[in-house]
């Protein structure tokens, strides 16, 4: 018997029959003995509709204001879920964010968990009742509170971790995490295990399915991941550093075509995003301390710079170039905020474009091969790809490339690592959203 | 300076141009100096929209559940709501019952208020903000509850108590009590001035406006209940006890056909209602102890037995019909009750139907006008209206006769006690609803 707390994203609980398909997995797990508790999104489209309605109300809405009015979506969806529950003769009760004991910064909008002392969740679970806990939301002070973006996965890890839950299911429209996105690569296959660095890598440059927060939470408390479909059966992906909690029927191999392999794969996975600039700022003196400065003004102006490339414009010059990789919504901001300083750096211009892409391939392999960089540049070169700039961690290497070439460097180095299954992947979506 | 609740209902902010509509009353009442606290219903719809969701799920639906969910109404909009009265320049501070301090029974869906400790209310009305609260919930023992029907007036009520309000409002879409449904009797008049007695009496047998709850709570507490519209701005129907809290200005006589009167009107109002049942019990052996049987087992199965007649059927039988008239939802009730001590009451059978409706006439002149009872009688028989029952209380007089000349009675009271204004009423009526 383990103690398993689900998660159950708005795709998953969109309408009255997603939430009874839901409902027969929560009692399925129950009826197989284990604990459950359930963390739930708001259900399809309730957000949106609610922030059409505030945008026919006010153009700038109080953060305080919002998150109350966004935290009535998954009351409505957890206390439907729970009557679902009951409807299949299991006992279920809803609880609210702070009802569940997760408080927060008072940052509306944007908090993050401080505490969670679930008692009453614990205390329900006990009786032989599931839990189902509203995703998304906490409070700070007796004011109710929204986590933002990666909200409600958020929860479920925080509130996996505060019960010392043996695992955190995160339900979703697709069936895992994918050696590649499968609607750029049709021959993406499935992933069975990651590593929680691996997972970090690749949710942190593009692949959507987990969010980057959660994964980083997992992580720091070792609360394994499943990713799986709520509308199918797979497999499912597991992310843990700790390989006994994976069940021993669980697939191990990624795919048919490695299946001769006797090593692990050096390369686990190919993430891209779309979301990406690139800003050069141009004749910069080549004297000491000016590439500190530049980097203090952009350090100032947004959240984090993953790739910086140098170039000597000439040599006769003493000038040279600096490009950074940004985030697209960033991008701007660290445009401003280096003209604001163009006196005092010295520079001559700069230049913006967003018409840039990143790829990423990320796997724990490359601490043990060196070689990757070498076959990553040589793969993408043969396919006539231009790389404008490169960054490394110890697992993941990134390029910037044109934007019009991102999808086709994905196939490229996805085919190039070795990565591709046998046939084409076949997603599980439920409702194509 | 006042203190003022303000109560809005659901048909008052059914889309975004309602609630700007009545986030520009509550600004004027702030600029007017008053400090100004909100209670508001779920929007329009919204309500309906759950529980037809909930359909969809299970035809049970647990109470706490049921409550949890329902009350993602009032949490929309009052945020929204807020949000409309900061886009103009004002501050505003939502609360739901809980954080208003609205204590309650754990009776979900019919929960009634144990105490309210306003306090983040009082500070918020003291920061010069205006504070909103949601009405219809509550909270017990960490658990969220709600009122049940009537339930956003009386949140109102108790809030307006506990702050020691001034006057409470009630905004609903027609602009106060009258004399009749105006729907009946196109003559009927707006009351600008009714004792919370008239009104309690008005609510309790058929007039819609004001829920009978939250008369009662306000009657106890001598809170002013000022009823008007929020689609207009018409002087409204105040409900007092304490003639020095009715501004001077306010309209004193019901209708300029009445100007020449010096007198207070014997009869304020018509009240009628359909939803009426007459049970009968058919052959009741007149022997001491068997109308004190009968009633045991009536008040036993229903909330109210308002009318009780009594007939003997035939002098030499020995035998009587008892009758009674109770609201629809109880008769069934009482009918099955009655059956099932039929032998140990020995009657020979019992009749029902529910082709019956009541008409009430309402006034605290009737207490020093023993003429009363003679009049109505005329009036109904020269119209040749049948009176199959009747009740009184001390300010009241009911009818009860065949629901298709109920209209009719209601018409041929209101004239036959000089309500009727020279012109057809006029309802300023918004949503229709």
């Amino acid at each position: 018997m383990a103690l398993v707390v689900q998660k159950y994203g708005g795709s998953s609980v969109g309408d009255a029959d997603s939430l009874h398909r839901v409902a027969r997995r929560i009692v399925q797990t129950r009826e197989a003995g284990h604990d459950v508790a359930v963390v739930v999104s708001a259900m399809g489209d309730t957000t949106d509709d609610l922030l059409d309605l505030t945008r026919q109300i006010t153009r700038e809405p109080t953060a305080r204001e919002l998150d109350m009015l966004l935290t009535a979506g998954e009351r409505i969806s957890m206390a439907l879920l729970a009557m679902a529950i009951h409807e299949l003769d299991h006992p279920a009760v809803s609880f609210t964010g702070a009802q569940a004991g997760l408080r927060t910064t008072d940052d509306f909008g944007a908090a993050r968990i401080l505490e969670v002392t679930p008692d009453r969740i614990t205390e329900t679970l006990r009786s032989g009742a599931v839990a189902i806990v509203a995703g998304f939301q906490g409070w700070s002070d007796d004011d109710v509170t929204t986590l933002g973006r990666g909200g409600s996965d958020t929860t479920a890890v925080a509130l996996a971790a505060a019960l010392d839950a043996d695992v955190c299911e995160i339900y979703t429209d697709v069936d895992g995490l994918y050696s590649a996105d499968p609607r750029v690569v049709s021959h993406a296959q499935q992933l069975p295990v990651l590593t929680s660095e691996e997972a970090l890598e690749l949710s942190a440059h593009g692949a959507k399915i987990l969010h980057l927060r959660s994964v980083e939470l997992a992580r720091r408390h070792g609360v394994p991941l499943h990713v799986r479909s709520s509308f199918g059966t797979g497999a499912g992906t597991w992310v843990t550093d700790d390989p006994t909690v994976v069940p021993p029927d669980h697939p191990t191999v990624p795919g048919s075509n490695r299946e001769e392999s006797v090593e692990e794969p050096v390369i686990s996975g190919v993430a891209h995003s779309h979301d990406q600039s690139k800003v050069t700022v141009v004749g910069v003196p080549d004297v000491p301390g000016t590439a500190a400065a530049i980097f203090a003004v952009m350090t100032g102006a947004v959240s984090t710079v993953d790739m910086v490339g140098q170039t000597h414009t000439a040599a006769d010059t003493g000038l040279i170039d600096f490009s950074f990789a940004l985030p697209v919504e960033d991008g701007r901001r660290a445009m401003d905020a280096l003209r604001a300083a163009q006196e005092r750096l010295g520079f001559a211009d700069i230049t913006y474009t967003d018409a840039v892409g990143k790829v990423s391939v990320v796997g724990v392999g490359m601490r043990s091969t060196p070689e990757v960089p070498a076959q990553l540049f040589e793969a993408l070169a043969q396919a006539g790809i231009t790389v404008h700039l490169i960054a490394t961690s110890e697992i993941r290497l990134s390029a910037v490339v044109d934007e019009d070439q991102l999808e086709e460097a994905t196939r490229v180095l996805h085919e190039a690592f070795g990565l591709g299954a046998e046939d084409e992947a076949v997603v599980h979506a439920g409702s194509g959203r």
